[in-house]
């Protein structure tokens, strides 16, 4: 069996691809399952509602040598902790290349779009299937996920496309206020604990000398209503300085995205923090809160930015 | 300007996907560019000059920075010398995927097929292009010289598929006399020194463990005439006992494959490749010589088999 997954700390657009690629992949004959590495956001669970389809349960111990499809991400340290012994024959993603290798010759497909639900409605297209109404809703929630309705400036014209061919399909006639409340849903984080939140829309990312890396993790939270969180810093704070001694990383971001208003907070742990986003941004620390302006891609603003910044000296 | 090219060493492949691919980028409205990392062997100037066009130039010094396009690639020990400077912006291939890795999210395009050109064929399909003559009889030559004619098991039904596809495009009427002439092209061998004969088609590959690798050249030689090769033994193991010194090589090895009747006799250096193709493979080595039967894929039989052999003790 063929086991299709995304990142860890699943987002909608990972749980999106696994369900929708294991289906396409199914309707090509093979015997694919999809499959999860983390508990769900808040979003994922609205959607997941409203297209009418069960989360994919979480993925079991995968023995040595199992087949396995990647969608949504392909950095080792994003994925399933024995990756290097398993067997990758497919990877469907939209994000750099990282570490990632195959054993033998395999299917890859990485385009520079802003979701891989995009890039997958291709592959229907390509494949020569018809899209099914449940599929559609899946990738046409991803997209919106993904791109913050195309406020992020990962966005291309791909994405404005597919969501415009999807939403008739998916039967979403209205498309901003699906956004909308979609944006609600993921906001509505009630007394989810500190460490939770966190941890979220969480990943750690190697920086510098690739021999010997510094790991920075860095978290995101998107929201329509920043203020609530804003309103936790200390307990956030606390989570931040906790996962960075446990996880021996070298630093630890937290960033406060108002999606509506497409600005960014970012929750300033320490000295070491302070400085970088000082000399990689221009950012001022107050209060342990920085100003990050409109940077709301981590992918395309805040890790472009330090890795360049980390970058080992010519 | 994107710069396209193959791997070092080039094959048909890797010159023809260069042209073909730097052709259909030019069409999508990029200012793409053919080049080549190093020398023809003898099989790429028959194919050009019956395609009728110009070998591409040498791919000249390139700044840091400069937008690349990867064909029948994607290893560094492969590729232009200072890759990890490079943009490296698209990548097209059929083999494993080794140490590559992206600055920002790029258009890679892997599959397991037998030869770049089918692939890239595929991509005409896809962006709804119609295909010209002359890049017809590049990928269609390709395939051919890849597959050694649908001899080789790396061989896949699509590829099969677009030789029948592309035959008439190309005006190539009768398929298995043009093979012919090509692999009578590749093996006239002439007064070929012997050092340039075991680097025509020659890779170097990592083995055991990824943070102290060693390094093993493979070359090829595949022919219509094993005798003519064969009687060049002397000179032959003397070139790659040179190269094994120059390059700090843990071990090389250079295959006879001889194309029609589908079998591989392996020069043998020293000690150290007789116990490693004994072991990996059960090959006696008698005069220097070891039969391989009938393992004429480097890429499918020969590399997986010596991986899996010098792979870490889990």
């Amino acid at each position: 069996m063929l086991h299709v997954f995304g990142h860890q700390n699943p987002d909608t657009d990972a749980i999106s691809a696994a369900l929708v690629y294991a289906h396409l992949l199914r309707r090509q004959g093979l015997d694919a399952q999809a499959f999860r590495l983390g508990e769900l956001n808040f979003e994922t669970p609205f959607v997941l509602r409203e297209v009418g389809v069960d989360m994919p349960p979480m993925l079991p111990a995968l023995p040595a040598g199992a087949d396995v499809a990647l969608v949504d991400h392909n950095e080792s340290a994003q994925s399933v902790p024995n990756l290097a012994e398993l067997n990758v024959k497919y990877v469907v993603d939209h994000h750099k290349l990282g570490d990632l290798n195959t054993a033998s010759p395999a299917y890859l497909r990485f385009e520079p779009v802003g979701c891989t639900g995009t890039l997958l409605l291709k592959l229907h297209h390509e494949a020569g299937l018809s899209v099914e109404p449940q599929e559609a809703k899946l990738m046409l929630s991803a997209i919106l996920s993904d791109t913050l309705h195309f406020r992020s400036p990962t966005t291309t014209q791909e994405d404005r496309d597919a969501v415009e061919f999807l939403a008739p399909i998916a039967g979403v006639d209205d498309v901003e206020s699906y956004a909308l409340a979609m944006f609600a849903a993921k906001s509505d984080l009630g007394d989810t604990p500190a460490d939770t939140l966190l941890k979220m829309d969480y990943k750690v990312f190697p920086f510098g000398d690739p021999a010997h890396p510094q790991q920075w993790g860095i978290g995101v939270i998107e929201t329509t209503n920043p203020a609530y969180v804003l309103g936790r810093q200390g307990e956030l704070l606390a989570a931040m300085d906790q996962a960075k001694a446990e996880d021996g990383l070298a630093g630890v971001l937290l960033s406060v995205v108002d999606i509506l208003n497409e600005t960014n907070q970012t929750f300033v742990l320490s000295a070491t923090e302070e400085k970088v986003l000082k000399e990689a941004f221009g950012a001022e620390t107050h209060a342990q809160l920085a100003d990050l302006g409109s940077r709301i891609s981590r992918k395309k603003q805040i890790v472009p930015a330090l890795e360049k910044y980390f970058a080992p000296q010519a």
